[in-house]
């Protein structure tokens, strides 16, 4: 992959400059690499950010370095995304780490964790805090390379075919929520549920959930949920700033020459920012959609949101005390998040409180 | 610019493919290009995002497209950097457009105005919501393509030496505030003073100015206010997330070939999101410092802030009423921000009000 083209070399050699053209053909090689994405194509948000990593690597590399686009189930489904590139069945997948808590609940940190960061805090954590050097560490094991590509912000709360007026509601209640989250549900009361994107309409349908969680207005309208589930719940508190992950594997990564890594940090960098401002463009028109078609927008009740804080610290807690790994980058986390927390209540969280009612608060 | 070099071209194509060698040589000519930077060296954040974009095109084009960063004084003043770019002294700077307000108040709209979008907010109007389409249009009557390229967050609302506890207090005070800013605070009653960064201190500290607004913690700590203005006012609401932007010379930009338009605008969306983690990283840090050395974090009253809202969409009709060009953004801007503040209000807003403070609440 790093073959020295002596051919080349020695043509631009014989015109051009002798210092700069042999390190264009050195640095240039040509790549035809696959990446597997966890999200389905009628997901442009989601999915539409790696076709985007991909023109844009392609353009910046005089369409040297290709990457081909697969959905789910194209090469692997959506959930072995991680496998295929541990494997070397790919040379690099988009996903979001947290599918994978169920090889090791560190994968958490990487998409975020439940009372988590917002995509602001998780961007300031990965890039600047030490956040996506530790999370290299780990997924050092999986073969892995990770780099934030990609935000969905806060997301929703769920919806649920009745209202939820207080923690007691939670009881026996089946939601369909995966990952950690769906442990702090159990803790709560609830039964948790392992439903795939496109089977959650169906269940909720007939009622054989009574609620269910995806993403946020946009991305949940496509899905169809606000025609047999009225109510809309928010705030999303296990999915406060989701990243969204490219993850490369090791041997690819380490062999490619210093400008392919450049092209796909700078790259990754962009449509990590790209997507969020998609999500922020796109949710206020479909959520004024979503409420033209009866949806219920509530808030969940306060004292759902202070058990779920408690289960949660709980959780994190015990799987401290069983992982190593888990709690080595929890506690970095957390100290780190504990400070964000406070020093945006300054001045963000002072003006947002002020300024997004003043249209109405303001006379 | 666009010159063909004839022997490079046909120099490779006589070693290497025909089809993708003559492309290379012609998509990557060399250039050294001059940047002229608002900002003093000594601010890391805002200076340093000028550094990182020449070295990341740098490295993205083989070091063919060289970008040399000047500090304000080196070719032109900080606040002549649009006119360099203007008048062709240099191909491109970096700054904040509001600094041009004089030129035009509807400049203000590119860094952001008075109770206006937050950092995410800003990078959703420019990127997905038509924003940068509209500055364009506006920026070609003075030469300039702009590209957003870094973000503060809200700022801080300044250093006073004495306390501010209700509107009445602002009667007569000589606050260090320029533009538009600066024109709200004369409507609440203060006497707004245009000093350089530079000067602040020492008018400050004799007592020539009561206050002065700079930027946030990390950049303020350097300056010293804390030193001579011991009360530390939140949240700038009249700069709720400045954009720093990236100027290019029209007719600079037009000659650049495709692949280093894709390197300039990549590495603008790459940088826009590392200055906003930069600043989110550093600032709780340096508060912290801050805080120990004495100073005493205050938020404005409400009577202000509801004062200056007021304040700000009466100087917004007024501006609308006299300029063509500002109530066009406007219009299209301010309908923008009021779907934007009430879509925060549901899930970013209600789980930052919940989980910033529930280390504190919750028990």
């Amino acid at each position: 992959m790093r073959r020295r083209k002596f051919l080349t070399t020695a043509g631009i050699g014989g015109a051009a400059s002798t210092l700069a053209a042999p390190a264009i053909a050195q640095s240039m090689p040509e790549l035809k690499w696959r990446l597997t994405s966890s999200f389905p194509k009628s997901l442009d948000t989601l999915y539409g950010a790696a076709e985007s990593i991909a023109k844009k690597v392609a353009g910046l590399t005089d369409n040297k370095f290709q990457i081909r686009v697969f959905a789910p189930g194209e090469i692997v489904p959506a959930l072995q995304a991680l496998d295929a590139v541990q494997n070397n069945t790919v040379e690099m997948c988009h996903t979001a780490s947290y599918y994978f808590v169920g090889k090791d609940l560190t994968m958490g940190f990487d998409s975020g964790v439940p009372f988590g960061l917002t995509a602001r805090q998780q961007n300031a954590w990965m890039s600047m805090g030490g956040g996506l050097q530790l999370m290299r560490e780990f997924m050092a094991d999986y073969n892995a390379v990770p780099f934030p590509a990609g935000n969905t912000g806060c997301q929703m709360g769920g919806w649920f075919r009745k209202e939820i007026k207080t923690l007691d509601d939670l009881k026996g209640l089946k939601m369909r929520i995966p990952g950690i989250g769906g442990q702090i549900w159990a803790k709560l009361g609830a039964v948790p549920q392992q439903i795939a994107g496109g089977d959650i309409y169906p269940a909720l349908e007939r009622g054989a959930i009574d609620g269910a969680e995806w993403v946020g207005p946009y991305d949940d309208e496509k899905l169809g949920f606000y025609k047999v589930a009225p109510f809309y719940y928010y705030p999303g508190f296990w999915e406060a700033g989701t990243q969204i992950t490219l993850m490369v594997g090791k041997q690819h990564w380490d062999a490619l020459p210093a400008a392919y890594k450049l092209a796909v940090e700078t790259v990754c960098g962009d449509v990590n920012g790209e997507m969020m401002a998609r999500y922020d463009n796109l949710n206020p028109q479909a959520l004024r959609r979503l409420v033209a078609a009866g949806t219920q927008l509530k808030p969940y009740p306060r004292d759902v949101l202070a058990a779920a804080w408690k289960a949660t610290h709980e959780l994190y807690d015990e799987f401290s005390s069983k992982n190593a790994k888990f709690k080595k980058i929890y506690d970095h986390w957390k100290a780190f998040r504990d400070e964000q927390f406070l020093w945006f209540r300054v001045a963000e969280l002072t003006y947002e409180n002020f300024a997004f009612t003043a249209n109405q608060t303001v006379k």
